[in-house]
Protein backbone atom coordinates (compact mmCIF):
# COMPACT_ATOMS: atom_id res chain seq x y z
CA UNK A 1 0.00 0.00 0.00
CA UNK A 2 0.72 3.55 -0.58
CA UNK A 3 -0.38 6.74 1.00
CA UNK A 4 -1.42 9.24 -2.07
CA UNK A 5 -1.42 12.62 -1.68
CA UNK A 6 -4.57 13.15 -1.12
CA UNK A 7 -4.52 10.83 1.90
CA UNK A 8 -6.16 7.74 0.19
CA UNK A 9 -4.55 4.22 0.13
CA UNK A 10 -3.61 2.41 -2.84
CA UNK A 11 -2.70 -0.96 -3.67
CA UNK A 12 1.11 -0.80 -4.99
CA UNK A 13 0.64 -3.90 -7.58
CA UNK A 14 3.57 -5.44 -6.48
CA UNK A 15 3.13 -8.70 -4.25
CA UNK A 16 5.24 -6.90 -0.86
CA UNK A 17 7.49 -4.47 -0.62
CA UNK A 18 11.01 -6.57 1.13
CA UNK A 19 14.19 -6.55 -0.06
CA UNK A 20 14.06 -7.63 -3.72
CA UNK A 21 11.51 -4.94 -4.22
CA UNK A 22 13.77 -1.99 -2.85
CA UNK A 23 16.77 -3.40 -4.84
CA UNK A 24 15.18 -3.46 -7.88
CA UNK A 25 14.05 -0.17 -7.90
CA UNK A 26 10.60 -0.24 -6.52
CA UNK A 27 9.97 2.65 -4.84
CA UNK A 28 10.53 4.51 -8.27
CA UNK A 29 8.56 2.00 -9.77
CA UNK A 30 5.58 2.31 -7.70
CA UNK A 31 6.59 6.56 -7.73
CA UNK A 32 5.93 6.64 -11.55
CA UNK A 33 2.77 4.22 -11.22
CA UNK A 34 1.27 6.43 -8.97
CA UNK A 35 1.85 9.50 -10.85
CA UNK A 36 0.39 8.14 -13.67
CA UNK A 37 -2.84 7.10 -11.51
CA UNK A 38 -2.58 3.28 -12.05
CA UNK A 39 -2.80 1.86 -8.78
CA UNK A 40 -6.50 1.41 -7.58
CA UNK A 41 -7.68 3.23 -3.98
CA UNK A 42 -7.71 0.35 -1.11
CA UNK A 43 -10.51 0.62 1.64
CA UNK A 44 -9.27 0.86 4.70
CA UNK A 45 -11.69 -0.60 7.08
CA UNK A 46 -11.13 -4.09 8.14
CA UNK A 47 -7.28 -3.96 6.51
CA UNK A 48 -4.52 -5.47 9.41
CA UNK A 49 -1.84 -3.64 9.09
CA UNK A 50 1.96 -5.50 8.71
CA UNK A 51 4.94 -4.09 9.09
CA UNK A 52 5.97 -2.15 6.40
CA UNK A 53 9.09 -4.22 5.13
CA UNK A 54 8.43 -8.15 4.53
CA UNK A 55 11.00 -10.07 5.76
CA UNK A 56 13.95 -8.38 6.87
CA UNK A 57 17.29 -10.53 6.33
CA UNK A 58 18.42 -9.24 10.08
CA UNK A 59 17.40 -6.57 12.54
CA UNK A 60 20.58 -4.88 14.18
CA UNK A 61 20.34 -2.61 17.22
CA UNK A 62 22.71 -0.11 17.89
CA UNK A 63 22.33 0.28 21.83
CA UNK A 64 22.77 3.50 24.43
CA UNK A 65 22.30 5.96 21.24
CA UNK A 66 21.14 8.88 23.31
CA UNK A 67 23.11 10.28 26.45
CA UNK A 68 20.15 10.74 28.77
CA UNK A 69 19.05 7.22 28.08
CA UNK A 70 22.74 5.56 28.48
CA UNK A 71 23.15 8.06 31.92
CA UNK A 72 19.74 5.99 33.30
CA UNK A 73 20.91 2.77 32.43
CA UNK A 74 23.96 3.26 34.57
CA UNK A 75 26.23 3.51 31.16
CA UNK A 76 28.81 5.35 30.05
CA UNK A 77 28.13 6.85 26.63
CA UNK A 78 30.08 4.36 24.26
CA UNK A 79 33.47 5.59 22.64
CA UNK A 80 31.88 3.75 19.32
CA UNK A 81 28.54 2.36 18.54
CA UNK A 82 27.26 -0.46 20.63
CA UNK A 83 26.47 -3.13 18.34
CA UNK A 84 23.37 -6.33 18.93
CA UNK A 85 20.72 -8.17 17.14
CA UNK A 86 17.21 -9.62 16.75
CA UNK A 87 15.72 -12.04 15.65
CA UNK A 88 14.09 -10.77 12.67
CA UNK A 89 11.07 -12.85 13.06
CA UNK A 90 9.96 -10.85 15.79
CA UNK A 91 8.94 -7.90 13.42
CA UNK A 92 5.20 -7.49 13.90
CA UNK A 93 2.37 -4.82 12.86
CA UNK A 94 2.64 -1.27 14.67
CA UNK A 95 -1.02 -2.38 15.80
CA UNK A 96 -0.23 -6.04 16.54
CA UNK A 97 -0.07 -7.25 20.05
CA UNK A 98 3.04 -7.31 21.76
CA UNK A 99 2.92 -10.36 24.12
CA UNK A 100 4.95 -10.05 27.79
CA UNK A 101 7.20 -13.60 27.69
CA UNK A 102 6.47 -16.23 30.08
CA UNK A 103 8.52 -16.06 33.01
CA UNK A 104 8.94 -12.33 32.80
CA UNK A 105 8.87 -10.02 35.11
CA UNK A 106 10.89 -6.82 33.27
CA UNK A 107 8.86 -6.06 30.00
CA UNK A 108 10.19 -2.58 28.70
CA UNK A 109 9.48 -0.36 25.95
CA UNK A 110 11.85 1.68 23.25
CA UNK A 111 10.76 4.12 20.96
CA UNK A 112 13.06 4.13 17.86
CA UNK A 113 13.51 5.65 14.49
CA UNK A 114 14.54 2.78 12.23
CA UNK A 115 16.51 2.94 8.89
CA UNK A 116 15.53 0.37 6.34
CA UNK A 117 18.41 -0.29 3.69
CA UNK A 118 17.52 0.26 0.61
CA UNK A 119 20.91 -1.17 -1.34
CA UNK A 120 23.98 -3.45 -0.59
CA UNK A 121 26.29 -1.62 1.71
CA UNK A 122 30.03 -2.98 2.15
CA UNK A 123 32.74 -1.38 3.59
CA UNK A 124 31.41 1.97 2.92
CA UNK A 125 34.01 4.95 2.66
CA UNK A 126 31.92 7.90 3.74
CA UNK A 127 28.70 9.40 5.45
CA UNK A 128 27.33 10.29 1.59
CA UNK A 129 27.65 6.65 0.68
CA UNK A 130 25.92 5.29 4.09
CA UNK A 131 23.07 8.08 3.46
CA UNK A 132 22.62 6.46 -0.24
CA UNK A 133 22.49 3.02 0.86
CA UNK A 134 19.21 4.17 2.92
CA UNK A 135 15.56 3.60 1.38
CA UNK A 136 13.85 5.17 4.14
CA UNK A 137 12.60 5.05 7.65
CA UNK A 138 10.03 3.88 10.11
CA UNK A 139 9.07 3.95 13.89
CA UNK A 140 10.09 0.68 15.53
CA UNK A 141 9.46 -0.42 19.25
CA UNK A 142 12.78 -2.20 20.12
CA UNK A 143 10.79 -4.15 23.05
CA UNK A 144 13.14 -5.95 25.69
CA UNK A 145 13.40 -7.95 28.58
CA UNK A 146 15.51 -6.68 31.10
CA UNK A 147 16.23 -9.35 33.40
CA UNK A 148 16.67 -11.91 30.39
CA UNK A 149 18.90 -9.04 28.43
CA UNK A 150 20.85 -8.11 31.85
CA UNK A 151 20.93 -10.45 34.83
CA UNK A 152 20.88 -13.79 32.97
CA UNK A 153 24.37 -14.22 31.72
CA UNK A 154 26.24 -12.75 28.70
CA UNK A 155 24.55 -10.81 25.89
CA UNK A 156 21.81 -8.85 25.78
CA UNK A 157 19.92 -10.73 22.53
CA UNK A 158 18.25 -13.24 25.03
CA UNK A 159 16.19 -10.01 26.07
CA UNK A 160 15.51 -8.98 22.37
CA UNK A 161 14.29 -11.52 20.42
CA UNK A 162 11.20 -12.57 22.13
CA UNK A 163 7.94 -12.77 19.97
CA UNK A 164 6.34 -9.97 19.11
CA UNK A 165 8.84 -7.62 20.18
CA UNK A 166 9.67 -5.50 17.37
CA UNK A 167 6.51 -3.62 15.90
CA UNK A 168 7.20 -1.80 13.08
CA UNK A 169 5.51 0.82 10.87
CA UNK A 170 2.84 1.91 10.30
CA UNK A 171 5.11 3.48 7.49
CA UNK A 172 8.16 3.36 5.70
CA UNK A 173 8.98 6.95 4.59
CA UNK A 174 11.44 7.01 1.60
CA UNK A 175 14.68 9.20 2.98
CA UNK A 176 14.10 12.14 0.27
CA UNK A 177 9.85 12.44 2.37
CA UNK A 178 11.59 12.67 5.49
CA UNK A 179 14.19 14.96 4.52
CA UNK A 180 17.20 15.43 7.68
CA UNK A 181 16.75 12.53 9.85
CA UNK A 182 18.86 13.99 12.67
CA UNK A 183 15.85 16.55 13.09
CA UNK A 184 12.83 13.84 14.19
CA UNK A 185 10.80 14.13 17.60
CA UNK A 186 10.20 10.35 19.02
CA UNK A 187 7.55 10.40 21.73
CA UNK A 188 5.96 6.94 23.65
CA UNK A 189 3.13 6.82 26.11
CA UNK A 190 1.77 3.82 28.19
CA UNK A 191 -1.98 4.02 28.80
CA UNK A 192 -1.61 7.82 28.15
CA UNK A 193 0.81 8.64 30.05
CA UNK A 194 4.17 10.42 28.81
CA UNK A 195 7.47 7.95 28.94
CA UNK A 196 9.72 9.12 26.38
CA UNK A 197 10.12 12.19 24.92
CA UNK A 198 13.34 13.27 22.98
CA UNK A 199 14.89 14.21 19.42
CA UNK A 200 16.85 12.27 16.43
CA UNK A 201 19.60 15.29 17.31
CA UNK A 202 20.42 14.06 20.46
CA UNK A 203 21.68 10.60 18.84
CA UNK A 204 25.35 9.87 19.54
CA UNK A 205 26.03 8.06 16.38
CA UNK A 206 24.13 9.36 13.32
CA UNK A 207 22.41 7.39 10.65
CA UNK A 208 24.98 8.31 8.32
CA UNK A 209 28.00 7.47 11.01
CA UNK A 210 25.66 4.06 12.15
CA UNK A 211 25.48 2.73 8.39
CA UNK A 212 28.76 4.11 7.74
CA UNK A 213 30.25 2.23 10.47
CA UNK A 214 28.06 -1.16 10.68
CA UNK A 215 29.28 -1.80 6.91
CA UNK A 216 32.66 -2.45 8.39
CA UNK A 217 31.89 -5.51 10.58
CA UNK A 218 28.85 -6.54 8.39
CA UNK A 219 27.43 -6.66 4.73
CA UNK A 220 23.85 -4.58 5.05
CA UNK A 221 21.48 -6.04 2.34
CA UNK A 222 18.14 -4.48 1.54
CA UNK A 223 15.33 -4.71 3.02
CA UNK A 224 17.80 -5.02 6.45
CA UNK A 225 16.18 -3.02 9.57
CA UNK A 226 18.31 -1.07 12.04
CA UNK A 227 16.81 0.08 15.01
CA UNK A 228 19.04 2.78 15.62
CA UNK A 229 18.84 3.26 20.04
CA UNK A 230 16.01 4.78 22.31
CA UNK A 231 16.00 8.16 24.34
CA UNK A 232 15.31 8.50 27.93
CA UNK A 233 12.64 7.32 29.60
CA UNK A 234 12.61 3.50 29.58
CA UNK A 235 10.78 1.55 32.71
CA UNK A 236 13.86 0.64 33.50
CA UNK A 237 15.11 3.77 34.43
CA UNK A 238 11.60 5.19 36.32
CA UNK A 239 11.47 5.55 39.72
CA UNK A 240 9.41 2.78 40.67
CA UNK A 241 9.94 0.07 37.06
CA UNK A 242 6.75 0.41 35.54
CA UNK A 243 7.67 -2.67 33.54
CA UNK A 244 4.64 -3.73 30.62
CA UNK A 245 1.90 -5.35 32.08
CA UNK A 246 -1.02 -7.56 30.08
CA UNK A 247 -3.91 -4.91 29.03
CA UNK A 248 -1.46 -1.77 28.89
CA UNK A 249 -1.44 0.05 26.07
CA UNK A 250 1.69 0.98 24.33
CA UNK A 251 1.41 4.51 21.71
CA UNK A 252 4.46 5.79 20.23
CA UNK A 253 5.12 8.11 17.21
CA UNK A 254 8.01 9.93 15.03
CA UNK A 255 7.57 12.82 13.49
CA UNK A 256 6.61 12.22 9.99
CA UNK A 257 6.56 8.38 10.02
CA UNK A 258 3.38 7.87 12.43
CA UNK A 259 2.00 6.60 15.12
CA UNK A 260 2.04 2.45 16.52
CA UNK A 261 -0.34 1.89 19.04
CA UNK A 262 -0.09 -1.87 20.68
CA UNK A 263 -2.20 -3.60 23.37
CA UNK A 264 -0.20 -6.50 25.63
CA UNK A 265 -1.06 -9.74 26.15
CA UNK A 266 0.77 -12.42 28.17
CA UNK A 267 2.45 -15.38 25.91
CA UNK B 1 21.11 -32.92 -3.41
CA UNK B 2 21.05 -36.58 -1.44
CA UNK B 3 24.11 -38.96 -0.88
CA UNK B 4 22.02 -42.91 -1.36
CA UNK B 5 23.40 -45.65 0.55
CA UNK B 6 25.88 -46.55 -2.49
CA UNK B 7 27.42 -43.24 -2.16
CA UNK B 8 26.01 -41.35 -5.42
CA UNK B 9 24.74 -38.00 -5.10
CA UNK B 10 20.87 -37.74 -6.06
CA UNK B 11 18.75 -34.92 -7.20
CA UNK B 12 16.14 -34.77 -4.68
CA UNK B 13 13.66 -33.11 -6.84
CA UNK B 14 12.40 -29.88 -4.88
CA UNK B 15 14.26 -26.40 -5.14
CA UNK B 16 15.19 -26.26 -1.71
CA UNK B 17 16.03 -27.55 1.33
CA UNK B 18 15.15 -24.74 3.59
CA UNK B 19 12.73 -23.97 6.35
CA UNK B 20 9.38 -24.79 4.01
CA UNK B 21 10.58 -28.05 3.16
CA UNK B 22 11.47 -29.51 6.65
CA UNK B 23 8.08 -27.90 8.19
CA UNK B 24 6.67 -29.79 4.98
CA UNK B 25 7.84 -33.17 5.81
CA UNK B 26 10.41 -32.51 3.19
CA UNK B 27 12.53 -35.21 4.35
CA UNK B 28 10.11 -38.09 4.50
CA UNK B 29 9.28 -37.33 1.12
CA UNK B 30 12.60 -37.33 -0.12
CA UNK B 31 13.53 -40.59 1.75
CA UNK B 32 9.98 -42.35 0.11
CA UNK B 33 11.41 -40.94 -3.32
CA UNK B 34 14.85 -42.34 -2.63
CA UNK B 35 13.47 -45.85 -1.36
CA UNK B 36 11.31 -45.83 -4.58
CA UNK B 37 14.25 -45.30 -6.89
CA UNK B 38 12.68 -41.96 -8.36
CA UNK B 39 15.55 -39.52 -7.60
CA UNK B 40 18.36 -39.59 -10.51
CA UNK B 41 21.85 -39.32 -9.84
CA UNK B 42 24.22 -36.17 -10.04
CA UNK B 43 27.63 -35.82 -11.82
CA UNK B 44 29.65 -34.27 -8.35
CA UNK B 45 32.26 -33.08 -10.96
CA UNK B 46 31.93 -29.24 -11.33
CA UNK B 47 29.46 -28.62 -8.38
CA UNK B 48 29.79 -25.89 -6.21
CA UNK B 49 28.47 -27.13 -2.47
CA UNK B 50 25.99 -24.75 -1.01
CA UNK B 51 25.01 -25.03 2.79
CA UNK B 52 22.61 -27.83 3.38
CA UNK B 53 19.87 -25.58 4.73
CA UNK B 54 19.04 -22.66 2.27
CA UNK B 55 18.25 -19.18 3.91
CA UNK B 56 17.86 -20.07 7.40
CA UNK B 57 15.57 -17.14 9.21
CA UNK B 58 18.19 -17.16 12.10
CA UNK B 59 21.51 -18.52 13.23
CA UNK B 60 21.56 -18.57 17.28
CA UNK B 61 24.44 -19.32 18.99
CA UNK B 62 25.68 -20.47 22.45
CA UNK B 63 28.57 -19.49 24.15
CA UNK B 64 30.85 -20.74 26.43
CA UNK B 65 29.45 -24.41 26.52
CA UNK B 66 32.56 -26.57 26.52
CA UNK B 67 34.27 -25.98 30.16
CA UNK B 68 37.84 -26.08 28.43
CA UNK B 69 36.86 -23.21 26.43
CA UNK B 70 35.58 -21.22 28.78
CA UNK B 71 38.75 -21.78 30.52
CA UNK B 72 41.04 -20.53 27.48
CA UNK B 73 38.87 -17.59 27.15
CA UNK B 74 39.50 -16.71 30.81
CA UNK B 75 35.66 -17.23 31.75
CA UNK B 76 33.99 -19.34 34.30
CA UNK B 77 31.20 -21.73 33.43
CA UNK B 78 27.98 -19.89 33.00
CA UNK B 79 25.15 -21.22 34.96
CA UNK B 80 22.96 -21.11 32.47
CA UNK B 81 23.55 -21.09 28.37
CA UNK B 82 25.02 -17.55 27.05
CA UNK B 83 22.87 -16.55 23.79
CA UNK B 84 24.06 -14.53 20.84
CA UNK B 85 23.25 -14.46 17.73
CA UNK B 86 24.84 -14.43 13.89
CA UNK B 87 23.57 -12.21 10.74
CA UNK B 88 21.92 -15.48 8.56
CA UNK B 89 23.77 -13.78 5.55
CA UNK B 90 26.98 -14.46 6.67
CA UNK B 91 26.60 -18.47 6.15
CA UNK B 92 28.33 -20.30 2.91
CA UNK B 93 29.03 -23.32 1.91
CA UNK B 94 31.34 -25.69 3.79
CA UNK B 95 34.16 -25.49 0.85
CA UNK B 96 33.69 -21.85 -0.13
CA UNK B 97 36.38 -18.77 0.84
CA UNK B 98 36.53 -17.52 4.26
CA UNK B 99 37.55 -13.91 4.54
CA UNK B 100 39.71 -11.81 7.06
CA UNK B 101 37.46 -8.84 6.89
CA UNK B 102 39.35 -5.51 6.04
CA UNK B 103 41.48 -3.79 9.76
CA UNK B 104 41.04 -7.34 11.47
CA UNK B 105 44.07 -8.53 13.03
CA UNK B 106 41.98 -12.04 15.14
CA UNK B 107 40.28 -13.56 13.05
CA UNK B 108 39.33 -16.57 14.63
CA UNK B 109 37.80 -20.44 13.99
CA UNK B 110 35.01 -22.62 16.08
CA UNK B 111 34.13 -25.87 15.01
CA UNK B 112 30.40 -26.53 16.33
CA UNK B 113 28.39 -28.97 16.39
CA UNK B 114 24.76 -27.39 14.49
CA UNK B 115 21.51 -27.87 15.16
CA UNK B 116 19.30 -27.60 12.21
CA UNK B 117 15.30 -26.88 13.46
CA UNK B 118 12.71 -28.98 11.48
CA UNK B 119 9.65 -28.01 13.72
CA UNK B 120 7.87 -24.30 15.21
CA UNK B 121 9.60 -24.40 18.65
CA UNK B 122 7.76 -22.28 21.41
CA UNK B 123 7.76 -22.58 25.85
CA UNK B 124 8.74 -26.16 25.19
CA UNK B 125 8.45 -28.21 28.56
CA UNK B 126 10.62 -31.02 27.87
CA UNK B 127 13.68 -32.07 26.67
CA UNK B 128 11.78 -34.63 24.51
CA UNK B 129 9.89 -32.17 22.94
CA UNK B 130 13.03 -30.35 22.70
CA UNK B 131 15.11 -33.41 20.20
CA UNK B 132 11.48 -33.66 18.45
CA UNK B 133 11.57 -30.26 17.11
CA UNK B 134 15.93 -31.17 15.90
CA UNK B 135 15.46 -31.49 11.73
CA UNK B 136 19.03 -32.83 12.05
CA UNK B 137 22.71 -31.63 12.56
CA UNK B 138 25.60 -30.10 10.70
CA UNK B 139 28.81 -28.83 10.64
CA UNK B 140 29.69 -25.26 11.20
CA UNK B 141 32.62 -23.10 11.82
CA UNK B 142 31.44 -20.22 14.14
CA UNK B 143 34.10 -17.74 12.44
CA UNK B 144 34.68 -15.05 15.22
CA UNK B 145 36.84 -11.84 15.04
CA UNK B 146 37.91 -11.25 18.67
CA UNK B 147 39.55 -7.68 18.35
CA UNK B 148 35.39 -6.76 17.20
CA UNK B 149 33.93 -9.28 19.55
CA UNK B 150 35.02 -8.67 23.10
CA UNK B 151 37.69 -5.08 22.43
CA UNK B 152 35.04 -2.60 20.41
CA UNK B 153 32.89 -1.45 22.86
CA UNK B 154 29.62 -4.15 23.95
CA UNK B 155 28.41 -7.14 22.55
CA UNK B 156 30.07 -10.21 20.96
CA UNK B 157 27.75 -9.79 18.12
CA UNK B 158 29.99 -6.98 16.36
CA UNK B 159 32.63 -9.99 15.57
CA UNK B 160 30.16 -12.51 14.77
CA UNK B 161 28.57 -11.01 11.62
CA UNK B 162 30.81 -10.29 9.20
CA UNK B 163 30.80 -11.51 5.75
CA UNK B 164 31.14 -15.50 5.26
CA UNK B 165 31.63 -16.02 8.94
CA UNK B 166 29.49 -19.10 9.07
CA UNK B 167 30.24 -21.88 6.81
CA UNK B 168 27.40 -25.06 7.19
CA UNK B 169 27.85 -28.27 5.76
CA UNK B 170 28.39 -30.28 3.81
CA UNK B 171 25.49 -32.37 5.06
CA UNK B 172 22.36 -32.35 7.13
CA UNK B 173 22.33 -35.14 8.76
CA UNK B 174 18.80 -36.48 10.04
CA UNK B 175 18.61 -36.56 13.83
CA UNK B 176 17.44 -40.26 13.43
CA UNK B 177 20.68 -41.03 11.67
CA UNK B 178 22.92 -39.29 13.95
CA UNK B 179 21.61 -41.53 16.86
CA UNK B 180 23.60 -39.44 19.80
CA UNK B 181 24.16 -36.25 19.62
CA UNK B 182 26.24 -35.95 22.72
CA UNK B 183 28.88 -38.46 21.33
CA UNK B 184 30.44 -37.03 17.99
CA UNK B 185 34.03 -36.30 17.93
CA UNK B 186 35.03 -32.64 16.59
CA UNK B 187 38.45 -31.87 15.23
CA UNK B 188 39.79 -29.03 13.06
CA UNK B 189 42.94 -28.16 11.42
CA UNK B 190 44.70 -24.97 10.06
CA UNK B 191 47.12 -25.78 7.28
CA UNK B 192 47.36 -29.55 8.38
CA UNK B 193 48.02 -28.73 12.37
CA UNK B 194 45.35 -30.03 14.75
CA UNK B 195 43.84 -27.24 16.65
CA UNK B 196 40.79 -28.21 18.03
CA UNK B 197 39.97 -31.90 19.26
CA UNK B 198 37.10 -32.07 21.22
CA UNK B 199 33.75 -34.25 21.83
CA UNK B 200 29.65 -33.14 22.26
CA UNK B 201 30.13 -34.90 25.27
CA UNK B 202 31.89 -32.65 27.06
CA UNK B 203 28.78 -29.33 26.23
CA UNK B 204 28.10 -27.76 29.45
CA UNK B 205 24.14 -27.63 27.89
CA UNK B 206 23.40 -30.12 25.60
CA UNK B 207 20.90 -30.04 22.48
CA UNK B 208 18.11 -31.12 24.42
CA UNK B 209 18.40 -28.61 26.72
CA UNK B 210 19.85 -25.98 24.49
CA UNK B 211 16.37 -26.40 22.34
CA UNK B 212 14.25 -26.04 25.36
CA UNK B 213 15.90 -23.44 26.61
CA UNK B 214 15.85 -21.29 23.76
CA UNK B 215 12.52 -22.20 23.34
CA UNK B 216 11.53 -19.58 26.34
CA UNK B 217 13.17 -16.72 25.06
CA UNK B 218 12.64 -16.78 21.21
CA UNK B 219 10.50 -18.91 18.97
CA UNK B 220 12.43 -21.68 16.45
CA UNK B 221 11.08 -21.93 12.91
CA UNK B 222 12.14 -24.70 10.61
CA UNK B 223 15.45 -23.91 8.64
CA UNK B 224 16.42 -21.77 11.62
CA UNK B 225 20.44 -22.69 12.83
CA UNK B 226 21.90 -23.02 16.39
CA UNK B 227 25.89 -22.85 16.81
CA UNK B 228 26.31 -24.85 19.99
CA UNK B 229 29.68 -24.11 21.11
CA UNK B 230 33.20 -24.88 20.52
CA UNK B 231 35.38 -26.69 22.36
CA UNK B 232 39.28 -25.68 23.35
CA UNK B 233 41.96 -24.91 20.71
CA UNK B 234 40.93 -21.28 19.66
CA UNK B 235 43.35 -18.94 18.10
CA UNK B 236 42.89 -16.54 20.72
CA UNK B 237 43.64 -19.53 23.70
CA UNK B 238 47.03 -20.93 22.13
CA UNK B 239 50.84 -19.37 23.10
CA UNK B 240 51.14 -16.82 20.78
CA UNK B 241 47.67 -16.67 19.65
CA UNK B 242 47.97 -17.84 16.15
CA UNK B 243 45.16 -15.99 14.04
CA UNK B 244 44.18 -16.52 10.91
CA UNK B 245 46.10 -15.56 7.83
CA UNK B 246 45.02 -14.80 3.83
CA UNK B 247 46.10 -18.18 2.64
CA UNK B 248 45.78 -20.29 5.57
CA UNK B 249 43.33 -23.34 5.19
CA UNK B 250 41.01 -24.75 7.67
CA UNK B 251 39.63 -28.24 7.82
CA UNK B 252 37.01 -29.28 10.11
CA UNK B 253 34.90 -32.20 11.07
CA UNK B 254 32.70 -34.05 13.09
CA UNK B 255 32.13 -37.32 13.05
CA UNK B 256 29.33 -38.87 10.76
CA UNK B 257 28.65 -35.44 9.39
CA UNK B 258 31.23 -34.99 7.41
CA UNK B 259 34.35 -32.44 6.97
CA UNK B 260 34.85 -28.56 5.51
CA UNK B 261 37.58 -27.26 4.22
CA UNK B 262 37.91 -23.54 3.39
CA UNK B 263 40.74 -21.24 2.16
CA UNK B 264 41.38 -17.88 4.13
CA UNK B 265 41.15 -15.11 1.68
CA UNK B 266 40.86 -11.02 2.52
CA UNK B 267 38.18 -8.54 1.93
Amino acid sequence: MVLDEAGNLRDIGEPDIDGAFLASGGVARVRAALDRGDLPIVAEEGLRVGAPVARPGKIVCIGLNYRDHAAESGAEPPAEPVVFMKAADTMVGPYDEVLVPRNSVKTDYEVELAIVIGRRARYLESREEALEAVAGYAVANDVSEREFQLERGGQWDKGKSCETFNPLGPWLVTADEVGDPQDLALRLWVNGELRQDGDTKNMIFDVAEIVRYLSQFMVLEPGDVINTGTPAGVAMGMPGQPYLRAGDVVELEIEGLGRQRQTVGQA
